[in-house]
């Protein structure tokens, strides 16, 4: 049986949810990671991801300037990283010289691939479209990479951005 | 350490993947499940969620028509009814009718809910994209409901649509 509740108690439902680092150069030229829960792939031939991002995060700026971003899938060590990256604003500092994460240049597009990451995968931008109060970026994989060790994905596991392996 | 592989073998870095069943009706009034790994959450306020869905499936037809659909999230207990919402196809059946699933009117859009699930949404639909294969559909959630019993969370697990609790 179910019950009428509230949005924010019914969303709670939701854990454990993905994490993804996505990364786009600035203007400027600098990396910029950013945290994300909200992404999926959205076609599988050719293969296409998507994530929403929030209006007002200096991400946009980023991935409008260099029209590609990569998506990492972070490890279950990347806790902190993951948590940092989603935490700090780029318009403020460079994230990856202030919490150490190794990179390494992307092969296809502009951008930077994260070493330690489960997966990446380097996305040309296809479209965006505003909803609410995110800006969703569709992009087309042009290249994939994964690390040479087995890894295992990170999750947010609850609330509060509570992180961990499954 | 990454090194570049197809995408095809990146992808399988994926699971868990979470799993949530759309219902749109269709012109003859047929409440229509499919089931889907491909959504997010893409905004926040007001609320709203995307679903991708393959260009030929029946529910593309369902959802333009009532421009509104339910995003259920199975509960750990709903792995049958999942896998078979997502390998039948509504122009053969009615997929309610033909595997036994309980539904209940939704109170906001002319939907249903799944009464077994961990949580439903109910959304009218805002926009739609084509992505490749796919067509992003993003709808507002209008109104929410939780089982009234605690239940897990359906997730695919492993490729082959291995699917089970975390």
């Amino acid at each position: 049986m179910q019950k009428k509740v509230e949005y924010n108690e019914a969303i709670k439902t939701k854990y454990p949810e993905q994490v993804v680092i996505a990364v786009a150069k600035d203007p400027n030229g600098k990396a910029n990671p950013i945290t994300l829960g909200w992404t999926m792939i959205v076609s599988g031939s050719p293969p296409m991801m998507a994530i929403a991002v929030a209006s007002t995060h200096y991400s946009i700026k980023a991935i409008r300037h260099c029209k590609c971003f990569t998506i990492a899938f972070p490890s279950a060590d990347m806790a902190d990283a993951a948590l940092f990256f989603g935490s700090h604003s780029g318009r403020d500092m460079d994230k990856f010289a202030e919490f150490d994460c190794e990179t390494a240049p992307a092969e296809v597009i502009d951008s930077v691939l994260i070493n330690d990451a489960v997966a990446n995968f380097e996305c040309k931008l296809e479209s965006e479209t505003v909803a609410g109060d995110h800006i969703v970026f569709v992009g087309k994989v042009v290249c994939s990479h994964t690390s040479t060790e087995p890894k295992k994905r990170l999750y947010t596991v609850a609330p509060g951005h509570k992180m961990g392996a499954l």
